[in-house]
């Protein structure tokens, strides 16, 4: 089995034949796994605020979450904070999520016969199921990054080694062959025992500090305290327009 | 200045308003600081073998450098080996030289108002000439890698951390900003004190490995060994087809 991490989703090619795990670490797919832990029934994945509103104009049971700079949008119930949806109660609930870099991603792994939603807390039972899955179908492993405005994003590689690194550590290690970017991205987990230090330097982290949400920062650099692992099509799912 | 590295060519994005290096350190930027060294006249860079051979053909006093698989195709006078450059007296002559993943990250850096040709053997020199072009002329700072078929490498990837090391620890330092991207390089960089062990376990240093030409990895990962930069304009020019 090959194991790749693209980058930048752009980077992930063809994914039909790839399990494949999404990460926006900071925060959408960090959000999204709270999303789904604090119990909604659907969570319908926007790829922008208009969007979004539109979806729950013509649905009014549904919450709304999602955010424009970081905030959450005038009308919305929700931004993208974890730590707000932490406190939250979604029991029996649907919830349209407006997220621009999450999405682009998620949309380009929507060819994967599997799409996992990974984060730093749920990495090691993230890649527990991924090889699971590309096991039973003998598939090959993909991670994909969602990066930052269409570049690379430290938060989100260093996320992508932490997985690389409970695969190739696992039961299946020995019959993953690594790319030079899944190697790459090792390096840079082994390379940083405090994730939280770390997403403080990236341009993600320094974001999310200046608009207050420091508290975020904390919750997507919490490692491997969920064994929840959401994937696309159950429960989660990308608006068509 | 903000110092940015794009880990494929294509994330380069618009090059204008920036001074940039190219690397392809196994081997087309290795060869081709060596042909320079060389005393090479001129070096015109063709997208192909055979755009090369048609050049040629029209230019009878040239040489003919390139590669297919790794070797020079029937009827060249060179492959794409630093090793073997090394050894060849190119004062006064011409070379075309058909190299397709280099010339991909070329073409894209075009735009920018200078373009440097950079490899691990003149890493230092590449950097304090990009600082000081960029310093002149008040430009970003971009190092931008070929990659190995359009998938992040981590021989390029690592070479560009060595360069954004020697331009952080540098005189200008301090004003430089890095991105995520250039931070995860330096990363890489850090975390292998000997490059041609890791070259060695890069997809592209494997295949040097394999059609046996382990000299040449020997030559592009030596480290600091030239003060030559040679620069697209001045004596490297790409084929215009």
């Amino acid at each position: 089995m090959e194991l790749h991490v693209a980058f930048l989703p752009e980077e992930a090619g063809d994914c039909r034949g790839r399990a494949a795990a999404v990460i926006d670490v900071i925060r959408a797919t960090t959000s999204l796994l709270t999303m789904v832990e604090r119990g909604c029934d659907e969570i319908v994945i926007a790829p922008t605020v208009d969007a979004a509103r539109r979806y729950r104009a013509a649905h009014a049971d549904m919450l709304l979450a999602g955010e424009r700079g970081g905030r959450a949008p005038e009308g919305f119930d929700y931004g993208n904070s974890p730590a707000a949806f932490a406190r939250a109660d979604f029991a029996g609930r649907r919830v349209v999520f407006a997220t621009t870099n999450g999405t682009r991603a998620l949309h380009i792994a929507r060819d994967a016969p599997v799409v996992l939603i990974a984060s730093l807390r749920n990495r090691t039972a993230a890649a527990r199921v991924l090889v699971e899955e590309a096991t039973r179908d003998a598939l090959d492993l993909m991670v994909i990054c969602s990066g930052r405005e269409r570049r690379f994003g430290l938060d989100d590689a260093y996320t992508a080694g932490a997985i690389v690194e409970a695969i190739l550590a696992g039961p299946a290690g020995r019959d993953v062959a690594p790319t030079d970017a899944a190697l790459a991205a090792r390096v840079l987990f082994r390379a940083h025992p405090d994730p939280e230090a770390l997403f403080r330097t990236t341009w993600a982290g320094r974001n999310v500090v200046e608009i207050g949400l420091e508290e975020d920062l904390r919750v997507c650099a919490a490692q491997d305290c969920s064994v929840t692992v959401p994937r696309l099509g159950d429960r989660v799912r990308l608006l068509e327009e």
